[in-house]
């Protein structure tokens, strides 16, 4: 059943009842010289956008999507818990798309949701993402998108996130107390916000410790293992070796146990280690590895609640809200530095 | 455009073209009279159904999903980035969706498949999961479907599994060539093929050896990770505690170690533990972990490939192929014998 509002409008400006609803929604399809004259006279008659049929137009899948790089990484796993709590309190539910870092993907994935597949979006975008237009564009389909730890800091969106460059700070000052000197910081990519806050941290504290920041204290990882396990290889085995390292991702800690175990670099006593990790086995590693641990179930409560209160809504509206939580440095064997966990060194 | 053999059988049985179709298509919605009427008489007319009008009726979504337990299981993250490389290079997208164990949740979501939301599924059912109705009702639709690891043995469906009870009685024979004598297996769930083919593997070692099974030396574990750690906590304080383990999913490792450390009962010398695990940290842990490692990735690709095979074919057919690749028993510190390991004892 068409909104008579809609159908006076469009007789009384002689345009179809699709051009006119194009245009009340803000369609692309619709110039802008319309669009001024159908909202001029939407205003003039008093037009209030049916809210009981927009709601039916747009709940219409019962189910939301949450787009994430992958699922190996336990703040990814964790995160998507707390989405999946929930989206099943409101009777929805949840499907999971995972773009693999590929920025091509990502596209192709958001490309799919316009034709109403899913009625909201939760994503952490992929390293890759630079280009913002393939986001934008489901404001033309009304899906809500709420972001969540890897956020687009341009765009107008909800976004819940974590104090990295506080963290950062605290896990370089923690090394820094600890005695390290030559601190490198394994950076996963630089097209991403949290990524850069995290370097942000990382350089204010050496600063305020009147540390040198060189190029060679941030080293790029790539989302290749075999690539990574080589990188670090050549890191560790370099005369000017770090005694410090803080990696920026969980899989990052693999190579680095592993090539020190090669080397035979002893952790904590030749080098230092911390890991921005969600790991449940951080504490039965050998040794036991210091992380930042964000509070991952926590965020993906709080990004598909805000979501939900979009969804909910009568009429299309994304938020803006911007959330961040806190996350916790737990000190672990992998920084002592009382000489008591030698026993348990790799 | 309808079929015009279709119309040729509607109109010499005096049936509308929607019941020949049905009936063609084995719906339950048509008697077994009226399907053997339609039958008969295509088989006299030498009806064959116009494979491309099948082929666009089924091809419509160009998504498969895959239905798992769990992500933050290493062996289905793993599992799945098997499954995307065969989907991406058919053009497909991927839809993950979680049971987190539960059996409601698992039929729920299989229902949600009738509309056509995707071309076919790889699943591993949840460990509550006995009844099988939700999983054949999927015939009605057309969707073909694939098990992988997690099967349920009474389906004619294509299964894709590892040499479960081998393993698990290699694994067995290792404890007992190490010099365990009181062994205990820790059961995620009776309803699971895969598990009980690992205790029938267990059983079977522990009998070769004349040991007995005793009922305790079978403890069922839950989904809880407290209540595991709370079960552990009991079984290994107690004085007739087990001198081997066997867990048989990868996060029963964690109270397993946990516990231990918090007991002073050191792995390996006072306790030698074995996980059916494909951890990427089975390395570094402390000490490193004993693992039966599945070839998870391949057993991706190769449910997907069969998968496709099915979604490929111009008319609807479920495979029946049975595929069984083989695990590896990884030997590493924490089953060591020879004392060496002490010094990274936990």
């Amino acid at each position: 059943m068409i909104n008579t509002n809609i159908r006076a409008l469009a007789k009384e400006l002689k345009l179809s009842i699709g051009t006119i609803s194009k245009a009340l929604k803000d369609s692309h399809e619709i110039s802008d010289a319309t669009k001024q004259r159908v909202l001029e006279l939407a205003k003039k008659l008093h037009y209030n956008p049916n809210p009981y049929a927009s709601s039916l137009r747009r709940k219409k899948s019962n189910t939301i999507a949450v787009v994430v790089p992958e699922v190996a990484d336990s703040f990814f796993s964790l995160a998507i818990k707390g989405i999946e709590e929930i989206a099943q309190s409101n009777g929805y539910h949840v499907l999971i798309y995972l773009t693999y870092e590929s920025y091509l993907k990502e596209k192709k994935i958001l490309q799919e949701f316009s034709n109403g597949r899913v009625d909201g979006i939760l994503m952490s975008v992929s390293s890759e993402t630079m280009a913002t237009s393939h986001i934008e564009d489901l404001h033309f389909s009304q899906i809500p998108v709420v972001f969540f730890d890897r956020v687009i800091e341009g765009l107008q969106l909800a976004k819940i996130t974590t104090n990295d460059r506080e963290c950062s700070f605290a896990a370089t000052q923690h090394l820094i107390d600890c005695g390290c000197r030559n601190i490198v910081y394994l950076s996963i990519s630089k097209n991403l916000a949290i990524n850069n806050e995290r370097i942000e941290g990382f350089k204010k504290a050496l600063s305020e410790n009147n540390l040198a920041c060189l190029e060679t204290n941030i080293v790029n990882c790539s989302n290749d293992a075999e690539d990574n396990r080589n990188l670090l290889f050549e890191l560790l085995k370099h005369k000017t070796k770090p005694d410090g390292i803080i990696a920026g991702v969980e899989k990052l800690v693999i190579p680095v146990y592993a090539v020190s175990k090669n080397l035979k670099i002893k952790i904590p006593s030749q080098l230092k280690v911390i890991c921005f990790s969600n790991s449940p086995v951080a504490h039965i590693l050998s040794p036991s590895l210091t992380t930042i641990t964000q509070p991952a179930y926590e965020m993906g409560k709080t990004a598909a609640t805000i979501l939900f209160k979009s969804i909910l809504k009568k009429a299309y509206a994304n938020s803006n809200e911007q959330v961040t939580l806190s996350s916790a440095l737990i000190v672990r064997e992998s920084t002592d530095n009382s000489g008591k966990s030698a026993a348990s060194e790799n």
